[in-house]
């Protein structure tokens, strides 16, 4: 990662959202991409420049950027930079950017967004390769930065079809980060109560802190304290304990895939929110833009559950919290069959209830 | 806490259990009481030397020392010390004692074999508060041992009854750290993964790492390890997940607390699990000694839950992964329904199923 140079305050003059901070933006001259390195957070908010594709799927894979919507953002970015470093003709740029797409699509397995970003740009291929160089450049970083205005529009379009479902006076348990941090900016399941906030609803909202990444404790809590949204934060086996106690009304959740028949896989322990609101009669709302459904995938079970390595359960600072020679199992997502999904939330409308039909039924419907 | 006397050692020659390590000794002059510092755990085995009640009673506040047994045994060998350090005539030591036992049992409010243990000692005042000092101590100490070799023996003979419900193979969840280090040694519900053992079947354990005092992959993890018994470590969101894999036959976990109905009160994050083997249609198992039963509570709405500090939760080594202005929730045990729970194991024998009348009928059995 280019360690050098980092910025404190985002260094673009607008980002696409119109919030005061960004998980990643590109650069007005279509040379740098601008990406917060979200495992600085809650201490530092700190922007890394960075000038290759290589180093953008490095970010993605080593966790730099994270959330289904912002990694396909960022894919895109990292596309106008692969652009950017080829001078040659129409041939060798399609080569060097099909290369670049596959790279990106590597970086982590389960979300969809990062493909379906990718695709966006090499489907247009063919029609730009035989421009000049400035030109392609110029064609990919206009797609990029549509793809990116649209997440942020699908945010509050979902958000405010979600913030009907939500009432005046709730409590409501997150999981994971699946907010502006995750996003182009505004969110998905925090997008949902922004809107449900914008609408004049008291929302107060419980983070859990999820391990192992603590995306909740840092992100979550980061970004709704942050923007003056009431937020405490529970470990991950507290959820149970206060839905027990009556204390949670609605579960919100962002997604990273959702199979065709509306299972939705997430980040690990959503699945277990998920078994407790049903265990305990409460909604379990998905809010996810329509590019997360994969509609080649038929169930939850075709879904790649990435794994990734014990140390990143165990090592916490510098310090292995499990004894020498044990090791800990870190799958990344889990499954949430649509069952237990009382509704979806996306930017085309509501999918409620959640089943295969339910979900075609959006797919017909214009984006 | 008495920082310049520790030993890395067990520094009694043969401890009670016969293990090589020990949460809580006696010194053989009946002066001193070792305790293993658990917050230390995996990274130092370290016995702290503690010569007053006071120091004892702020060893189990601290949780240098956790686990209900365990913290019963600790209590116990402080009214050694309390004893110890009186001088006075029979009057002066049953005020001194009571006023000792009062500070142990306001050390922490849900276990109730911290209550259990002192009165075992107080109850027995008046019989031998008119003998000599050296005397009075030796009486106390005796019961002390007594209470802690019966523990070993209670966990010894719940782990056998229990052995018996877990299948040559299986994979055995756990929570939180029911082990010897919990207790006198052996352990209650880690007794029923050792006695399984030693009846000659194969079981592989998953620990819960349990956030936020991570007893499951320090402690847990530590003590399995050490003992030769296969275990892997999960973050508490992840159980769900290998339920719904099928990667998990059984349930064990110890208890804090039982009302009389069943109830069952442990580590936070329990009830959690206790909801999960229930949608996943696999049993769970509570062993704790019958001195766990707290007879004058009805059910588990009238077990008191301790409410910790937000720091313990967000405050991990030296930084606060929480942003400033952002606070955690911290009850530190749970309450499981008696419907949820498969079968409660017992040094009296196995309470199934679960409820006022299969525990009363313990109740009215020889311990």
């Amino acid at each position: 990662m280019d360690e050098l140079r980092m910025a404190r305050t985002l260094p673009v003059e607008v980002p696409i959202s119109g919030a005061s901070y960004s998980a990643v933006e590109l650069a007005d001259e279509n040379d740098r991409v601008w990406m917060m390195d979200q495992r600085l957070l809650p201490w530092q908010e700190a922007y890394r420049e960075i000038r290759t594709v290589e180093r953008v799927a490095e970010g993605i894979r080593q966790m730099v950027i994270r959330g289904a919507p912002a990694i396909g953002i960022a894919a895109a970015y990292g596309m106008v930079l692969a652009a950017a470093a080829c001078r040659g003709d129409a041939g060798d740029y399609e080569r060097v950017m099909k290369q670049a797409g596959d790279l990106l699509r590597q970086a982590r397995p389960t979300a969809v967004n990062l493909g379906w970003a990718v695709d966006m740009v090499v489907g247009t291929l063919s029609q730009h390769a035989d421009l000049g160089y400035e030109e392609r450049i110029r064609v990919v970083a206009e797609l990029a930065r549509r793809i990116h205005e649209q997440d942020v529009a699908a945010c509050k379009a979902m958000g405010k079809l979600g913030a009907e479902r939500i009432r005046d006076g709730a409590t409501v348990l997150t999981h994971c980060n699946a907010g502006a941090l995750a996003t182009g900016g505004y969110g998905t399941a925090l997008g949902v109560i922004r809107a449900a906030r914008e609408a004049g609803k008291a929302v107060h909202v419980l983070a859990d802190e999820t391990r192992p990444y603590w995306q909740g404790v840092r992100l979550t809590a980061w970004e709704l304290h942050r923007d003056g949204i009431s937020v405490e934060v529970i470990t991950d086996g507290m959820a149970a304990h206060h839905f027990s106690q009556g204390e949670i009304d609605h579960v919100v959740v962002g997604s990273d895939r959702i199979a065709r028949n509306g299972d939705v896989a997430n980040k690990i322990g959503t699945y277990s929110v998920a078994c407790l609101a049903r265990m305990h009669d409460r909604p379990f709302f998905v809010a996810a833009p329509f590019s997360t459904v994969d509609l080649v995938c038929p169930t939850g079970r075709d879904i790649p559950i990435e794994q990734r390595e014990s140390r990143e359960v165990t090592v916490i600072g510098e310090r292995d919290y499990a004894p020498i020679g044990v090791m800990a199992r870190y799958p990344a997502f889990d499954v949430t069959p649509h069952d237990l999904v009382s509704a979806i939330f996306t930017e085309r409308g509501v999918v409620d209830p959640v089943d295969e039909r339910g979900v075609m039924a959006l797919a017909g419907r214009m984006g």
